[in-house]
């Protein structure tokens, strides 16, 4: 199953800044073959089901190593079986029906 | 990992009722062991990581048998090393705190 | 615009635990007319829109006030016009449904 | 109040193409003078506290127009006290923290 996800990672119980974490994060997800961009509330994330959940398990590992003692995730996932799509696809369809206007 | 979790799963492309929708996720989740409540805005699990995951990716397929196009879900991972603690745990902590004043 | 809306208030760069800045957010929700129950992950809370919008943005300054640097909230809002509905209908449709088989 | 936040808009009880709302929300947003970027899972949003929400209701009303009966959004919502922040900001942050290493 092909999904298009959206992983938003905090870690609790830390510093104010947290861009080490996301840092530390955004990482694991580049040492994948999963597609990903980042955004200002976490990071667009396409692949296989298994490979995004194994990413988002091992963010949570790896933060709580850097010593977070709690760690929140908030993951969106968007699967769909009436045809084939990509992140890029959703994005340039809005901007598509947006310059028609 | 042991995780709190919040399961909100919506399809897409079908009618406006869901509910047979939300059921039907809801009997995959009771199908388990895990601990759940159903709440108006998804369901909070909790247990072990990859059990967790596998009910979100389960409750994803049978949306799809049942018909919808499409599958969004919203979920939250609540992971901690600093101590144990139950979704119990974390409610009558916050009603303890708000019967002290 | 009725709105059935579910608050999760995360304060961060405190210490990990949140349950006082919870309670605090909660007990801001009670002083108002909103419908609400507290779960494991956030809080339903039901009535109309800008006050719901309302409550949010005072949790966020109350936090502030505590001495949470930063605060983030994941707010749902559910709205719908085809007919009435509210948090506790949402349940007990699932649980009839279940029931049934 | 300033806020950093992310609005993520799905009409309920439409077909399965529904890039057609997001593309009408989107021209909500772009009539504001508030920073935005859309990504694959919803849109940036940035500004004033109570112009982001504003927004995040013309969205619904504007959706509830176009023949949506239900329309669900996931809101995430930013601030913090200890200094100021754009988005670019945090996202140029990580940026910089990952060709560190």
């Amino acid at each position: 199953m092909h999904v298009i996800a959206d992983l938003s990672i905090i870690p609790i119980g830390v510093e104010a800044s947290v861009s080490p974490y996301i840092a530390a994060c955004e990482r694991v997800i580049r040492d994948t073959n999963l597609k990903h961009r980042l955004h200002a509330h976490g990071t667009n994330v396409e692949g296989p089901w298994d490979e995004v959940v194994a990413v988002t398990k091992r963010c949570h590992e790896v933060l709580h190593e850097m010593g977070a003692p709690r760690v929140n995730t908030t993951l969106k996932l968007g699967t769909r079986t009436d045809r084939e799509q990509t992140m890029d696809d959703r994005i340039s369809k809005v901007e598509e029906l947006l310059k028609q206007q």
